[in-house]
């Protein structure tokens, strides 16, 4: 069963993570990624922590399986061979920031009427236009001026980062998703095309509920906690041994809570009988559910609601979901192989699960810096048709 | 130009967010997607605050340019209806809990068996296998489980929420993703295939540094409050009238931000010299960076550390943020059009910015509940060579 994107070559300039991580998706997803690397240094996460065995497990978690060359881009001998890579590949990814591609002479134009086949994806923090086009970006500043920092946080205080880099990883994302529409296009125009991801862009489009709150002319709204801004009960409750959440979105789910929880009268009491009354009176509603869920340890609790059909679950560490036998059932934890010798690593999973395509538990090792360089160069010499190396 | 899902119908029995965010994707690329919503209700999300002109905001900022067609898939009228719809659609959507679609007779064997082009894409809280497969999950619960959640708060204190609904909306993009690879598969192999994402699964793919923290055998990292956990100065910082944020990546950067801030010498001394030195020091040198915060406005600062490079910007709401000139210049504030004589309303852009795709201000309305049906009857009466309608 060949992989949706088996055959595919994808060229990629791409360093730290969101380029990374939408190459890391078209490799689960059967094509071949080339990762052009700085001479020297290569890609920044080669020197991020976590370390093991000399190796950054950062990097390896987002690298896996690609191969991997050193070409300074600046150097004749090695744009030409950057070139003849350019007349192979299916799709160019870049992060540089706008004008550098140019500048270099592989900017869009020019390489689409060298390789008009040739699809091009960039991801840049504020894209390829506007006012701050030029302007450096980073996640943190993209979650900043995107406005998801300040709706994350406790409530009255001042907002916080989301754990998770969003910024870049909701960018990847859509690079990966361009990336496959326009591979789709391309097989009817027979031509490739420009992408222009924004990390910012990203941003402002996962924030359904507060975008429309503005919509509707209503205030910004601000952090919320550890609940859902707009409905309860939807929040986290301690039990006798720590957190864990209760999601009642609904009259129905909750009159089931209020019977499991030996109290099935609160659920008609005038200050809890609609979610707007529940909203008004949160804070003592918490109270009161937490009255009971202190008495017991959370295991009680998530198998009583369970049972009941009101959606809850503990509120885990990423070491316990990592653990968590849904996510193995789901090979959500996958072991990449370790490289000359080094022990195997654990990583993310592939979240792509699709009938034809294999999800294998170990997954080839991240390539050593321009340690693919020699099969690469074979491979090239192979000529046009030689098709993918393995 | 024609877009890259021109010619295509996504039939999308999907309700509330995860779904409906990846229909609105698929739309945006072009494709048609017809709605198929429960008869006298709709969508749960039509009954999501907030309302303007008697319509939920959340609901059309969601479904803009969608058609909706009320059918009772237990009714069997309105099952002839559906399966004449799944005989001229490319894409079938749903999100009921594992199990429900079977039951009606439309699992995925059975629908691949009689229309074998069709790609069938499901979403749902822990997806269609592992001992939880049919366990309800809401957007909180697997933020909770998943693990996000215990690295989003401040420093020592309980995690919080999110405030984007990333459960869903990661969801919703890995949904659309896969969509696009089995469409791009299906030219080559003619036949569709099963898609089953799992919000779960999401949510541990997005924690790249802190799945590989834990990998590295290290312990589960803790909320980090309005910081990077790992880089330092990467934080908000306040100046005379707000926060805003420095993100100073290495030495080199460091060091500009030091000589902006009139005291070069910081970058040298060896309480800061180093990353490793900064982060021990850190909340020091967020006092010492404060104290020549604080004396000047937030703009200046952000003037001052662009024009020295270092990455930086405003935590601006999500009412400023849609006032931002970058994010308006980049058209990802649009207008979605009114039905039937109300006002337009405003919406998140879509930020897939391909140069083979329209990307219009104004977008066409949000589908009444049903509103669709006799245009749609009429489609198929003109039989499967009819083309979309418009």
């Amino acid at each position: 069963m060949p992989s949706p994107l088996e055959n595919l070559m994808i060229l990629d300039l791409t360093h730290v993570l969101a380029g990374p991580f939408c190459s890391q998706s078209l490799s689960a997803l059967g094509a071949r990624v080339i990762k052009v690397e700085r001479p020297g240094t290569g890609d920044d996460t080669r020197a991020f922590p976590p370390f093991k065995d000399g190796e950054s497990v950062y990097f390896n978690g987002l690298n896996h399986g690609k191969q991997s060359i050193a070409l300074d881009l600046k150097a004749p001998e090695d744009r030409e061979i950057f070139e003849r890579l350019l007349a192979r590949a299916d799709v160019l990814l870049e992060n540089y920031r706008p004008g550098v591609m140019d500048r270099l002479g592989y900017g869009y134009e020019a390489l689409h009427a060298r390789f008009p086949h040739l699809i091009y994806g960039s991801v840049s923090g504020y894209g390829q236009t506007g006012p701050d086009a030029l302007k450096p970006a980073y996640d943190m500043v993209v979650q900043a001026r995107g406005g998801v920092m300040s709706i994350t946080g406790e409530k009255g205080r001042e907002p916080v980062r989301v754990g998770a880099s969003v910024g870049d990883i909701v960018a990847g994302m859509y690079l990966a998703q361009e990336v496959l529409a326009a591979l789709y296009d391309r097989d009817r125009t027979g031509l490739g095309q420009m992408i222009d991801v924004a990390m910012l862009d990203g941003q402002l489009s996962i924030m359904e509920h507060a975008v429309a709150m503005v919509a509707a002319g209503g205030p910004a709204p601000e952090p919320a906690g550890a609940r859902h801004p707009s409905i309860t009960p939807f929040e986290t409750f301690h039990a006798e041994d720590g957190l864990f959440v209760i999601a009642a979105g609904n009259d129905t789910l909750f009159q089931r809570l209020c019977d499991a929880l030996g109290h099935p009268h609160w659920a008609t009491a005038p200050r809890f009988a609609t979610n707007a009354a529940r909203c008004e009176n949160a804070r003592l509603l918490k109270r009161m559910i937490e009255l009971e869920t202190l008495l017991r340890p959370k295991a009680h609790w998530i198998d009583l609601l369970e049972k009941a059909g009101v959606p809850t679950g503990e509120v885990q560490n990423v070491a316990q979901a990592m653990q968590d036998p849904q996510i193995l059932a789901r090979n959500m934890v996958i072991e990449v192989a370790g490289r000359d010798g080094r022990a195997p690593q654990k990583a993310a999973g592939n979240p792509i699960k699709m009938s034809g395509l294999p999800d294998p538990a170990t997954r080839p090792p991240a390539p050593a810096l321009d340690g693919d360089r020699a099969a690469i160069l074979a491979w090239l010499d192979e000529g046009p048709d030689a098709g993918p190396a393995t």
